[in-house]
């Protein structure tokens, strides 16, 4: 079997694979993507591949004549979500993975890396420092806050808002979550989209881990911002398209919001001189969340689990189509 | 009854102590103290009361004829941890209790909050903000790190220890902890003093919650520095005295410590020009762990938790004498 592959490795994460697939075949693009998020182009080596693991064009998939499985190497597959793709991959019965669970810890550390970081104060007090200054230390600690008790959202449920729970429990939150398709989760009271506003009004903090989508475009919005609980704050690590950035602009400076953090943006990432990066209570990482050191080899690792379950025809993990 | 109080408290809280304590009465000193860390001064109203709650002066404890109660306003409680005020509180029968379950929740979130970023970079994620600049985002993304499965040693473990091991549980690393008494805790390795080279040399994140005191100054020195692991991380919540800061600044210029993360230092501040302020790796906050928005209002919530126990003659929360 002919294996495609465009991850952008290095040589350990790609001996790992070759002797991973043995006996099947890797086929690489002409040139690989620079990242693991970053599409490539066509590629005459995909027409001939049966399996495809990384980034392809969603129309080379598509064209692909031999090509039974489809692996992204990343959470979010918006390039692919489309009604033209879904019906294709149907029609041809093209089976599509992503790797949502090798991003959902570190997105889930990452979340909760922001919430704690923001109830410490940890950018003013990091810049403060080793301060003796009695004022500035009586206003650091004073606005200091605890996650203990306080009231969570999750919008986007999923693989990444799933570990989360499991790192907010001993926290002793209350949690709520929205997802597309509702199912039961042990510690999480699930609400439809009509019950969006009062959970935004009861929430201290409201996780977006929303995918971009037609439907999820500025899912939050103005109306959704005013109605959020004044002194709220907004966590992003979905895609910046579900927040409508004007409307968080306002939400900030008027301090109905008390501080966003950003992992993602829209556009992204934002142009300089953009309103935002002046707001001082907005905390920006240029789409990081899903990092770790050892990110490509786990990338590896979960295709190659995923791999004899393909040759099997058992269930694969992480399908999204 | 009189009840000296020496805490800095706003007009609520006053309000909820004199409701709390009533029929007895509040007493109180010329000049309260700037801050619940500052000790005030000797004070002719001490000498009359039966209890005192704050940070009165050492010796004029000691000579108040009456008193039978201190109730410190802080977890620390090094100026009256002697062995002439242990010795003359145990003759006189003066009972001791301090706050660390105030403090507990606080500072095992300050302490994980520092733990998370540092594995997640966000110093300088929130530093490069919303970069397109492809090759410090991807070393921001391959330096990144999880906590997940990593291990962990604490150093004088008390309230504060048990409530950061309850955070870290969902993160199922592997934790070690030594203590002055030892005692069984679920889920935490004890260990002994003489097991701390090997300890230290497991850890990858070495949390120091040691209180000031003649046989913990200096306790992590050029040895201890030299057992630990390459790569590890130092967290200093506990005293500044408890670190021999030239040898914490030989290990982090030399790489051999990844990082420290302190909230306490020695001198503190540290004086303006200090070394440790221009290493990169070094991250310090104000000695604020232990603050929150509710700070003074829990504290006297603490203390009337355990006036009618004290009345009765029950066993005090938090007695450290």
């Amino acid at each position: 079997m002919k294996i495609f592959c465009d991850l952008a490795a290095d040589d350990a994460t790609l001996t790992l694979l070759k002797d991973g697939v043995t006996p099947h075949e890797l086929v690489f693009p002409a040139a690989p993507a620079p990242s693991v998020l970053s599409k490539s182009g066509s590629d005459p080596a995909l027409a001939d591949a049966d399996i495809a693991f990384g980034q392809p064009d969603a129309a080379a998939v598509l064209n692909a004549p031999k090509l039974r499985w489809l692996h992204i190497s990343s959470a979010g597959y918006t390039r692919y979500d489309t009604p033209e793709f879904h019906k294709a991959a149907a029609e041809r019965k093209l089976i599509v993975t992503n790797s949502s669970s090798v991003y959902a810890e570190p997105c889930a550390e990452h979340v909760l890396a922001f919430m704690l970081a923001n109830a410490r104060n940890l950018p003013d007090a990091l810049k403060a420092g080793s301060t003796g200054d009695t004022s500035s230390w009586l206003r650091l600690r004073n606005t200091s806050t605890l996650l203990r008790g306080q009231r969570v959202l999750i919008l986007g449920f999923g693989n990444i808002g799933r570990h989360l729970v499991a790192l907010l429990r001993p926290f002793g939150m209350q949690i709520e979550a929205l997802r597309r398709k509702p199912g039961p989760t042990e510690g999480v009271s699930m609400i439809i989209r009509e019950q969006l506003p009062q959970a935004l009004a009861r929430a201290d903090h409201v996780i977006n881990v929303l995918p971009a989508s037609a439907s999820s475009t500025c899912f939050i919005s103005s109306a959704e911002f005013a109605a959020m609980k004044k002194g709220a704050v907004l966590y992003n690590v979905g895609r910046g398209a579900t927040v409508d950035h004007e409307a968080l602009l306002a939400a900030l400076t008027s301090g109905h919001l008390a501080a966003a953090w950003l992992d993602v943006t829209e556009p992204e990432p934002l142009p300089s001189g953009h309103p935002l990066l002046k707001v001082p209570n907005c905390f920006i990482t240029p789409h990081i969340t899903g990092g770790h050191r050892n990110e490509l080899q786990m990338l590896v690792r979960h295709f190659l689990k995923n791999l004899p379950l393909f040759l099997e025809g058992a269930p694969l993990q992480d399908r999204v189509m």
